[in-house]
């Protein structure tokens, strides 16, 4: 049909500014929901972190198992400490579902092109259909004493490559935020490299402030095992 | 006795670098404890924090009050959530106790000077003694998605002025990364203020590596709020 279709006219030049029409003839739907995870998408939780540490050159630090992931995640109730949420994307609906703990949250896409994605068959949780984990969010409740009140800190956001740049990080971070408001929260937080100035500009047009004279310090390995040898009780 | 004693001989000239003695004839024995709190220190643990936003000059971000406190803290078990230990000062020595949850640090102290105290009766958990409610470190479990392990993150970290530089500090930190080691857990991490040099050196001579590179973000307020409109799903 296409073929035979004679050729579209020129496209006009876009006006600056003018907002692209939500649905195109030539647009590719896609359909895409964030939801809790459980304790049987460890395996692709795993993957994501794993693609996370080479994204950062970090895989020196990189250290996690599906073994450890499976005993530390999913040891409470959903939200009361560490807790993911997943990006699925499909070309098809999801079902409309709803859950005491959280409703997945469902949104329809249109892309002017389909959406190439090479390792898919590593990051589907169900081969009877098309769906796809595409990113992760990974947080908990830390506190605030001033205001004698929780909020989240977002550990990892992570969004793997072919999904980039179109909106799922700031879907992510949103349901997060959501989530906090929801629960009565005062904060959300999270950290960033400094050079990373898209990242940072990205995270100012969704509101957050940048806290530039705090520094972050870690005690970790033989600094902090050698403190199971220093007496405290003389 | 004091007064028809002789003179002491004058005291010569410390070597530098000289160890100094654990006791001396006139020194004065302090007794010190860290414990984990109860429901009961709320109103202790409220005037800490607001010293602590006088002291750093943040009254304006205040807004903690005891009904807050008791809501939000003390709702998970010790270590699952958010907890918080107290340094307790005593002219006499504290009974020795354990507990399945933690078994409180006793130490002895001797300074040259007794310590001068004068809001003691806003800190006296119990009118029958004297002891002194004089620091606090609140803390909760965090994430490492590298490690695939739980760390500790200290939120706050305070000793009242007369009790500083005696080493309380270091005490109460040290506090937290032994049980974090007890754990198995593999971070301490916590936040400083790039200008103040002289605890970014206790950090570092406490074996904590400084991350320069990394800015908190933090979402919160009408900002936060805002999330709550954002339509997530069409």
């Amino acid at each position: 049909m296409a073929a035979a279709a004679p050729p579209p006219p020129p496209t006009p030049a876009p006006e600056p500014n003018m907002v692209p029409p939500l649905k195109s003839p030539t647009s590719h739907p896609i359909f895409s929901r964030i939801r809790l995870s459980t304790p049987s998408d460890v395996p692709f939780i795993h993957k994501l972190i794993h693609q996370m540490a080479v994204f950062e050159q970090l895989t020196h630090l990189f250290s996690a198992t599906e073994s450890n992931l499976s005993s530390t995640l999913f040891t409470s109730p959903p939200f009361k400490s560490f807790t993911v949420f997943l990006l699925e994307i499909s070309r098809s609906p999801f079902p409309a579902t709803t859950s005491p703990d959280f409703t997945p949250f469902l949104k329809t896409h249109y892309f002017d092109l389909p959406i190439q994605d090479p390792e898919s068959y590593n990051f589907t949780p169900d081969m009877l259909n098309d769906v796809v984990v595409a990113g992760f969010v990974l947080f908990f409740p830390n506190y605030s004493s001033f205001l004698a009140k929780p909020g989240f800190y977002i550990e990892d956001i992570f969004v793997r490559e072919p999904y980039r740049r179109k909106g799922f990080g700031s879907m992510l971070l949103s349901a997060v935020a959501k989530q906090a408001v929801k629960m009565g929260y005062g904060r959300v937080e999270w950290v960033v490299l400094d050079w990373n100035v898209n990242a940072i500009k990205f995270y100012e047009q969704m509101g957050a402030q940048i806290l530039q004279e705090w520094r972050v310090c870690r005690l970790t390995g033989d600094a902090l095992e050698a403190f199971d040898q220093v007496n405290m009780e003389f």
